[in-house]
């Protein structure tokens, strides 16, 4: 076994998890609520919207472009066309001032990487467009302690496995820290690895799930990137 | 020196080297210049919507997603807010038209990768939307011939260089194959690589060069795939 695969590898979610992100699409929704206000109310045009973006989900995959398309369709469609030119462009820009926004970091992410990339390898496993977040990870400061930059178009268990090839990982000295229980524990948990959930005040519909794992030792929750080393701690040292 | 950096490794673009994509994009094109046809004439619609592309490229990369962000913006630009919401709506339409077109591999492809990779190590290396990538190398039936599938935002030297470390790969025992010489032959000849141009009968504005590559025994120009084996076969001898 190479050295690579025997040690210890922490996998970060990026978006809700590194840094602030669902804020700014909230943000965005309720900028966009106001724009069809005159055509329906809140409740029809996030139920509308949100069924257009899984429609789509195939096609356009995840990210700020394929959410900018669909919420376009979705105006033109709950407004029967009457929509104006003009605020299709403002939705445009929308999502340009989305791509354009600067990247704030979680409380303690900064300290809490700098002190786990002594002891840990650590790679990134994101999804979303992928120069959106090749720039979100350079404009963040974080590059340099990360090993590794996995941006998927799906993170489901085929996803994981083949990552886990692709780097000589062994799952059982793997471990994901992410703010979706669906995308970021549940498929790892499935492998053999181990999973930390760290919730975001806000979470997408699409990555919503109804019962948490009950993976004895190998799942934990926490509120803050600050508990990870503690946790870390009672994980490696089960191994 | 391990035996994956031992062996000879062959890189294939994918759009215009393994199939058809940009006789897609202009068909699109034609019906664009029709739809726009009342407000100006064809090359002030061409001229405008590359300028639109080019400047939204670094916030959206490459790709049908993007295209179709700029071709509405284009549009609403140059007809000043007169296009209607539902004219809007077929440019959307064509977007997915692009996304869900079958894939069509150029002639030759199928037997001349069978052929090869037996012999080296075959990789992808495209760039464009994740998802729409990965959907059309798995449509292809061409995934079981590579060993790599690497989608990158941009190819230049840098994301070259980068990968080349991610696989240990030796820059003299690699060879690019391609149909554009600024993304595929350039970089790597620069990097000490060799590379076959493939011209593909339409190139997209962003990809022109002025002056073909002077690279002695490591720069290679044919018609065809079919011819690519000749190639190898003097380029590996030379090794």
């Amino acid at each position: 076994m190479s050295a690579a695969s025997s040690a210890l590898t922490l996998g970060f979610d990026a978006d809700d998890t590194l840094w602030h992100n669902e804020t700014i699409f909230e943000h965005v929704h309720e900028r966009y609520r106001a724009l069809l206000a005159r055509f329906h109310d809140a409740a029809t045009v996030d139920r509308t919207l949100f069924a257009t973006e899984m429609r789509n989900l195939e096609g356009y995959g995840y990210g700020v472009k394929g959410f900018t398309l669909s919420a376009i369709e979705t105006a033109i469609a709950l407004s029967a066309g009457k929509i104006s030119a003009d605020e299709i462009q403002q939705l445009i820009a929308l999502g340009q001032d989305m791509l354009a926004h600067p990247v704030e970091l979680l409380d303690g992410v900064a300290e809490t990487l700098a002190h786990l990339s002594g002891q840990y390898r650590l790679v990134v496993i994101t999804k979303g467009d992928l120069r959106d977040q090749e720039r979100k990870i350079a404009r963040s400061g974080l590059a340099a302690h990360f090993r590794h930059v996995e941006i998927l178009s799906e993170k489901n268990e085929d996803a994981y496995a083949a990552l886990f090839r692709r780097h000589a990982i062994d799952p059982a000295r793997f471990l994901m820290i992410g703010n979706s229980l669906k995308s970021d524990i549940l498929p790892v948990l499935a492998l053999g690895g181990a999973g930390v959930h760290i919730p975001y005040h806000l979470t997408w519909a699409a990555e919503h799930v109804e019962h948490a794992p009950n993976s004895h030792g190998r799942f934990f929750q926490i509120g803050s990137v600050r508990e990870l080393p503690a946790v870390l701690t009672a994980w490696s040292g089960s191994l």
